[in-house]
């Protein structure tokens, strides 16, 4: 079971909710992912007004919501946002987005430990979007980090996880979940951020823009429960020499001797 | 569902049952990953005697055997290996596989069309195990084989499906069903095959070391799925490019109006 | 230095001479290349007319003419362009290319075996075009084959050498030289199949549709040499584990002693 | 011409002074290499000292030398030890180096832009080593960084340049030179860092614990410059689709005409 500052989550798979042809769609592609963290863009929602179309479509069961704070370019407009955001719904959860740049979309690792040192102390249950710095996973870890979310590829990319080999050091030094966040395009690259032993991932573009988003969340789904069963059953090593499925003993000749 | 000789099968995993630690364990695993193919080294297991330990134990359900000629290091050996199984076994079914080199267990491309040729004739259902080679493919194809099976990377060796750029040709290009075989060591990779376009996937030495064999099994049937159905939902394509999830419509300050 | 048949060579980057856009700017390119083996198309090129645009352009210079057969879809086919090539041309070297499908150019396994068996009986120099089969380029050299040419990708793509851990075993088994064809795209992707111990490589896409195909041609160069020193010079091993490269031995206070 | 700080530079490549098997050695690497840029751990060397082995190793040509601040695990340690250095040695340049922990060596990206901003007021030129982060490296640029030094992968691994995706978009942002620093391991992987666009690589442990170090350095020597030669050249596309470098036009009969 995920633990994250006391809750308690049954699926790994964390969604995001931009890019969906409707809130319908949007509301039937969470349902078939059973995931139960959903990402809203503080932008795009009205919280505090039940009519809104996303909180309509997501008001049929229970989610842990996480307010992003998508667009904000330096600490204190994310700062400025997460208030805002909790004035009006009343949860202390937020994904920490600090972009400066609208092109890249990449994080700021300066502003982003700024905004989680002040966010922690005002009392936010703070999820950092970062770059996969493991230095970096480290002090925000240390300034009260709820989960660090290190990107697997530029957002929206569908990449996958180009980045595991700090992923793989990051997992390894850290005391507090790790969310890989960004990238992750196919299943495949979901179950391999998991067998990583990730502690989830966090999907949007490859489910909202797929042919058919409701199936593509279930496939989602399944794939990280394949990733985290893999990860806990123990994965054999890779290595270059080939070796035999089916073991080779003694000739030809005496072994077809059984069959005669 | 796949339908390979007019057999259809509900499940898109194909198992093999080399270096299991016991045959009760390779029972269990092979029921928790709702497999419906099982590939046996003929060399393995006495096909007619009920009392033999693989036999007792792949008895309990309804599997498709695939007898292996593993083994058979060219097209007469592989075709002595075939007709001895149908005798003892009675089913026409065949992975064929011809391997002159036991270092490397590679398949020898032209002894596995010979073989293919003489077995279709002679009734047999033959699955080639083969190389990534697109031609070769063709030729079998051509040949009657009911299946190809191209390797994604050298057998025993978990690396993935490293001939992707191969296999995606063959895929396109194939009137019939495509198994990945060999070198799929955990299920990201069974997934990325599926997502190619694969009909199915052969594994058997990432299960059969894991740490815990069963709960690797249903890992990799969940991972086939979930390859299975990101294939048929549609992926977005990879880019270069960040795009955001969470469009940014505005400058923040007109964008938290209604958050005011 | 490189031996084929008896052949030295002192540059082990082979040049195409498809896709220039013109013979004096071809001719300048391989000039700027310093290399000493040219593969020609048959039917691109008037061997026994010195005033045929290429063999002009090829003409400043001793080169070994490697005519290619190119547009052969079986055996036969290669085997008559083979013998009205060196009917013209009075040389025995051959690039012996089978490829049935224009669409994807890929090498036909088995009737490049039976045109390498007719050709080498002949008398030819036979260089055959394979796909990174290890089985295949035994059987190919057991032929009588005077070098072995697999590809790293398909031809044209430029995605480099993809099929590296056929290449590798390909290149272990070997008794005649390896030569890495089809799929180089860049001065690096020539260098990596140097150092995994490529005897050589052949370029052509990448130099004739480059801006600047002359200096292309001279990077190629270079990088070839690079990757050939480097395998003999002997490269150190990849790990997971960082490693200073400047070892930290003490505490900083104490080290800082001899700069007081 | 690469120029840093207003000194020019023939040479792209750097190398650093650790793990050599003596100081005879490394300096007949660095001459084999031809590079003009050295780094040297300012603990390793006593720069006072002209009978400091590394020094005198150092003395018969005109290098650069760029100290290094290895070791240092925060700003103030990396600023008094760069103080320390330019009053030994009289010189300004400075490779910036802050790594808090001792076991993955990676860069601290708060702490880097802190020492940055103090020491290019303090009159240092200053080129960081830093994770492959985009909006780091525009920061450290603000902060009057002279260049900025990514890593390729984590230090003495030589696994390569694994953070491609990242460095392309850092190269494209960058106003100051962009040294790709850490991890390079083979000739191809520094060929392949130069023709995405990097101004020069800094390499170490892929040299010094090369079996013949002296031919390595040669090697990457000219794998720069084919890297660099190939930038510029302007290199071709990658695709997925083959096509053929010998252009097929016609039907191979009407083409074996001009044969006859």
């Amino acid at each position: 079971m995920l633990t994250i500052a006391g809750t308690d989550f049954r699926s790994r798979l964390f969604l995001g909710t931009g890019k969906f042809s409707s809130s319908a769609v949007m509301a039937e592609a969470i349902a078939a992912s059973d995931c139960q963290m959903v990402t809203v863009a503080l932008r795009r929602v009205n919280l505090d007004n039940p009519e809104d179309d996303i909180m309509k479509a997501l008001s049929q069961r229970d989610y842990t919501f996480l307010p992003n704070t998508s667009g904000a370019r330096n600490a204190n407009e994310a700062i400025r946002l997460a208030h805002l955001a909790r004035a009006a719904s009343g949860s202390s959860w937020l994904k920490l987005e600090v972009t400066p740049d609208p092109r890249t979309l990449l994080p700021d690792p300066v502003e982003t430990l700024i905004a989680t040192e002040e966010l922690v102390k005002a009392g936010f249950i703070v999820l950092p979007y970062m770059n996969a710095d493991p230095i970096l996973a480290l002090k925000l870890q240390d300034a009260g980090a709820a989960a660090v979310m290190p990107l697997g590829s530029p957002i929206g990319t569908n990449q996958g996880v180009l980045t595991d080999a700090m992923i793989e050091i990051i997992i390894e030094q850290a005391r507090v979940p790790v969310v890989v966040d960004a990238g992750i395009g196919a299943p495949s690259h979901a179950a391999y951020a998991m067998e990583m032993g990730a502690d989830a991932v966090l999907v949007n573009t490859a489910i909202s823009i797929a042919g058919d988003p409701v199936a593509m969340a279930a496939a989602f789904a399944k794939a990280v429960e394949a990733g985290r069963t893999a990860y806990i059953a123990g994965m054999g090593r890779r290595s270059k020499q080939a070796s035999a499925s089916s073991p080779v003993t003694g000739t030809l000749s005496s072994d077809l001797g059984f069959l005669a």
